[in-house]
């Protein structure tokens, strides 16, 4: 297929090449030109100007994987709706506020194309491992992009479609609102074992055993004994940690349908605290592997 | 290695059948005569009565694998160690409070014998995948029963020593307010995908998908799939949910050295509340999970 990638960051930037690796056609589009000159050396098609992306699909719709934060979505969607085809599909793939997305969807359709929202996982993983995609929108719009869902999702990743235009967005919500909250356990129990009744504790031999049959096994736990054997001690790591705004959202979703969600709220207010000095050795390995799986900068992405 | 096997459930009937068929010689006692006449079934020694256990060793030290619940140790414990020879080995497997252990150990140690703590974890798959085991406690004893923890282990769990008597105890029980604080996190998610924004969202679907390269992929998220695509609505399960006191004792010990941990907290909570009535589709979740994991029966396990 064809299509144009836009917003060349961690992600957007693993897209172009897992995409331009399976066959397809990819025009990279990103303000930095240096992101565009890195895409081009992945074998995409570099464009730094919105018109020269239209133009290069000559007389046909445009399918647009927006792939830029959150904030930017409505920037830049209106940009792209004064020159895209009608026909269009455009797909926000990022993490945008799902009531937000459903929104925006009115308008794409008020202009004769079609919206789909993306949530995608897999951090900084997603090019090796597959990336695992939660949609929402249009069936038909979405039948027509699967052949790139199969390919972002190539080897072990998967996807879905979960309903209206929102639902994406809103599946992906939850799953990082669930992430918050295992994170937060993990955390918690790291400390209790760094700084507990029994002085060292291997905590990233206790990371190893429990990796290896126990109930708690998971990705997360892995990427915590990644970042205990590298660094024991967390040294050099502040400790503030961010949130992008889905724990909030699922936690506001959750109180307009009275559902408690009492762990998640935990975890959410620790990284409030973390973020006005509350920080400790949990915080910190927070904040590891935020690193470890999507790249995070460890002490400044706030 | 011969060893007796002390307490015939769920776990340490895994334990017998595990240890047979890689070659140990075990004896297998418990006070119910059907399990004990079971463990025979599967190639075991089968003994009712105590002094016959010791008898069956000869004139040899005992190694002695207690797999009991964590109120019946103290009683246990007095009566082995009036008819054991000095020179045995007692292990604790089960989810014994590690104070507790500590004092049991300086007890057996008078008698001139050795208590190891092993904390278990694998659930009912242990015989399936390996356990997962966390050992405190003198360390000659450990290396004296390793061949033991390797049969264990195998073919995909793992073991290690962590410190002395207690400790393996103390890394178990961390381990289980993990657990608690993760089956939380993914029970209030799915209660809000359940009950949330959208209607009729596949919640087995969801759960398949992030199962695939997403940051919450686990094994806790693995059986929840399991549960939902057997039995989507929950139907059958009232949603009291049972605490075994490790959660608990991880807060005790928590607040003794002013550590926080409050999504636990919040999920121990959320436990207490269910064994009050205050039950949902996220409680009713936590149940059938640890149905998956543990065998627990679903609605009488409190």
């Amino acid at each position: 297929m064809k299509i144009a990638v836009v917003g060349l960051g961690k992600m957007g930037m693993q897209i172009v090449r897992k995409l331009v690796e399976d066959g397809h056609q990819i025009v990279a589009h990103d303000v930095s030109e240096s992101a565009t000159a890195e895409a081009g050396m992945h074998g995409a098609h570099q464009l730094n100007d919105k018109q020269a992306v239209v133009n290069a699909f000559g007389e046909t719709q445009l399918i647009l994987w927006l792939m830029i934060p959150a904030d930017f979505v409505d920037t830049a969607l209106n940009e792209w709706l004064e020159i895209v085809p009608s026909g269009s599909i455009i797909i926000d793939g990022g993490n945008s506020d799902f009531r937000l997305t459903a929104a925006r969807s009115k308008l794409v359709e008020a202009k004769g194309s079609t919206m789909l929202d993306v949530g995608t996982s897999g951090g900084v993983w997603g090019y090796k491992n597959g990336f695992s995609m939660m949609v929402g929108g249009n069936e038909p719009a979405f039948r027509t992009i699967e052949p790139i869902l199969i390919t972002m999702a190539s080897p072990s990743g998967a996807y879905a479609h979960f309903g209206p235009s929102g639902a994406g967005h809103y599946v992906k919500m939850v799953h990082n609102a669930i992430e918050y909250g295992m994170m937060e356990s993990l955390a918690e129990g790291y400390h209790l074992l760094k700084e507990g009744h029994y002085k060292d504790v291997d905590l990233a031999k206790a990371a190893e055993v429990w990796q290896h049959g126990s109930v708690v096994t998971s990705w997360l736990n892995d990427l915590t004994r990644q970042a205990l054997e590298e660094n024991p001690e967390l040294e050099g790591i502040d400790g503030f940690v961010a949130e992008s705004g889905e724990a909030r959202w699922s936690l506001e979703a959750a109180r307009a349908k009275q559902i408690p969600m009492p762990s998640i709220e935990a975890s959410f207010n620790v990284r409030l605290a973390s973020q006005k000095g509350q920080v400790n050795y949990a915080t910190k390995l927070l904040a590891a592997m935020r690193n470890k799986f999507g790249g995070h900068v460890i002490n400044k992405d706030i």
